[in-house]
């Protein structure tokens, strides 16, 4: 079948889908969870293909271990699939209602968005994860994996499809696109008016590409080069721990800092502890000609280093002369992903919040927080870094529409 | 200036702008419109100019009658103003809030989309609108108004920049583009990053070729092929008051009726009265074979015809054999503007409302009331025909993003 067959299968079980009630969706995703636990074999059998094909094409050792799927992680996986059916339903919601002056009741009311694209690379478990929000959420999924999990990724979808059928609902309300041509991604990008909604998950080049080509509306995600502003007024010992957590805690993920601003004033008490702190934990300091003047370790920042997401063992440090600078520079290269503040200062944190405009402002935390399980979400399907529609990390209520019910008793407009 | 340097103007402007408080933009809103007033007899010149242009190029009277501008008309403007001045700021509203698990805060807060940019044919009076909005929501606007109307809404802006300024907000957060050539629509559609939303308002064409085209995210606005769907069930009385006022009570805007759905055990009845009242007003009645047998100068509907946004004195009227055929119909032909039925039963009203997907369905009342004014939004930007962000009548706070302020207190991740 051709993308948009597939696309089309999916708008027809979409309106299935949406009529499904709560405990239908839910039962679903159990017998989802159990089947993908008793075919574990299965799905690990057609991992080891994948597996071989990556160690045959020279692929690293750290990318093949993502790659991998064990039984714990199968059960990992359906896990994840039993917490989705834990979760309130979004559609049915009512954001807002009310009685008109004339009588007429307005209620605007959760409905899912139809058919969503996701375009993803890497980790097979996100297969799963992805069928399951947009199954919870009353979406049909069109699931465009990488080419390197695609053995995988089939044996999962399979078996969920399988799932899906024996508990009533439409199997095409999970569909996986070939992922061994690159056309698919161009069909899915060209699939206006049958795809709602399109997501792409991964690295920059991807994400600028759907950006730019799709006419599908898209949900931006991601790229983030998230700064941590050290100000005048900061207590030493929250910026030292803060700034280690949002660079090391995991350096290989969006909401993990690229980039440290220390404020002039504190520079002389602060600048020695951070990178002795940073060195030692084996971070490549990329810093200005104040920061090097005080470790023969720094390494000079190009322009380049400032606008960078390094999602590894690298930061940038600058001094800033003022709280006002420091927003300008995270104006200039930050991404409207997380930027944090680390002060003391009332005056200080409010302007900083007020005037840095990102997804999310964090005041006196790590940048690691920006995250849907973190924020008690209990699902994600990704960190919006966009202005329309979703921005931060998106849940379930995120992966709906509204449509606006309006009830009268024979009204008529004067 | 090209359109990217009045567009990096509007980002800097856009700054100061997220700043200000509810009564520095009221004060700027109250003395744009007071400077209208003054101005009238500059503005109404202008317009002398583009009414003249149109003359000489044989614009009918009826368009001319849209575009032109009396010293009532403006007053009209200065008052729209005024009541954007008295609504309610959605800056800072707290979306949702609470506090987590480890103590973190969390808030998500509406903020600015920053620079809106407003493709808009016709008339100028929607100039002075969509600056009003915007600056009340925030935002800096970016205005590409039609060629005919660009001597009056030059100086209508050249008002409001003045008095923005005086009001001590920038007078970047309005300005015109230049309207005397395509190329200042297609430098919009591309400035992706320094604009952050663009709202075409027009004819199908404009919209289709925004979506199309653009990088910038769109807001889709206006086309609505829109059913009225009278039920088995309906109340004949209500179902004629309906129709009539649906088609009849304005026929050039998106929310009128351009189809009416009517189910076969119903038909007897009811045709018989709707398509003399539809004649009797003067429309067209394009009918399917059906309906032609009960009155002569009904007019064979073409395949055209039941997807045709018509904006005319022209329905199309078909016979349905279920509730379900109109569905099917609604799903085929519809546009996801408006869609309503007319049935006194419950059980045929919750299956159209759960069933169809449309920005507004409506039960027992008028295609008509889909519009920011009848749902008490007190001001709109126009009408939603997309499912990201907003659907639906759009008000100030579809105007808005949000960002998420996390506040704790030297909290890192484990």
């Amino acid at each position: 079948m051709s993308v948009l067959e597939q696309a089309a299968a999916a708008r027809i079980a979409a309106i299935d889908l949406a009529g499904a009630t709560r405990a239908e969706k839910d039962a679903a995703l159990l017998l989802m969870a159990d089947r993908l636990v008793e075919r574990a074999g299965d799905i690990v059998a057609a991992n080891a293909v994948d597996i071989s094909t990556a160690r045959e094409n020279g692929t690293s050792e750290a990318i093949i271990d993502r790659l991998a799927l064990s039984p714990e992680r199968v059960a990992a996986m359906a896990d994840g699939l039993r917490q989705l059916a834990a979760l309130p339903d979004p559609i049915g919601d009512v954001v807002r209602g009310s009685t008109l002056a004339n009588g007429l009741e307005l209620r605007q009311v959760r409905v899912p968005f139809g058919v969503v694209g996701m375009i993803y690379e890497g980790r097979p478990n996100v297969t799963a994860d992805a069928a399951g929000i947009c199954l919870k959420s009353g979406n049909a999924a069109l699931l465009r994996g990488s080419r390197s999990a695609f053995s995988s990724n089939a044996a999962i979808v399979s078996v969920l499809r399988k799932a899906v059928a024996d508990a009533g609902l439409p199997a095409d309300t999970i569909q996986l696109l070939d992922a061994t041509t690159r056309d698919s991604v161009k069909e899915l990008m060209r699939a206006r008016g049958l795809v709602d909604v399109l997501i792409p998950r991964g690295g920059a080049d991807l994400i600028r590409t759907v950006v730019e080509q799709s006419t599908v509306p898209v949900i931006e995600t991601g790229v983030g080069n998230c700064h941590v502003y050290v100000d005048a007024a900061a207590d030493l010992e929250k910026a030292l721990a803060i700034t280690m957590n949002s660079k090391t805690q995991r350096n290989s993920v969006c909401n993990a800092a690229e980039s440290l601003l220390v404020h002039t004033e504190i520079a002389d008490a602060f600048l020695p502890l951070v990178l002795e702190s940073l060195l030692d934990a084996g971070v490549t300091v990329h810093g200005d000609a104040r920061v090097a003047g005080f470790n023969d370790a720094v390494v000079a920042a190009t322009e380049a280093d400032w606008g960078t997401e390094y999602l590894s063992a690298d930061i940038s440090v600058a001094v800033v002369d003022s709280l006002d600078d420091a927003m300008d520079h995270i104006r200039l290269y930050g991404t409207g992903h997380t930027e944090a503040i680390v002060s003391e200062s009332l005056g200080a944190t409010r302007r900083f919040v007020a005037g840095v405009d990102a997804a999310a402002v964090v005041v006196n935390a790590s940048t690691r927080f920006t995250d849907g399980g973190e924020f008690g979400f209990g699902a994600e399907i990704g960190i919006s870094t966009q202005k329309l529609h979703a921005r931060g990390p998106m849940g379930l209520p995120e992966l709906t529409s509204t449509k606006y019910v309006v009830t009268g008793n024979g009204h008529t407009r004067g």
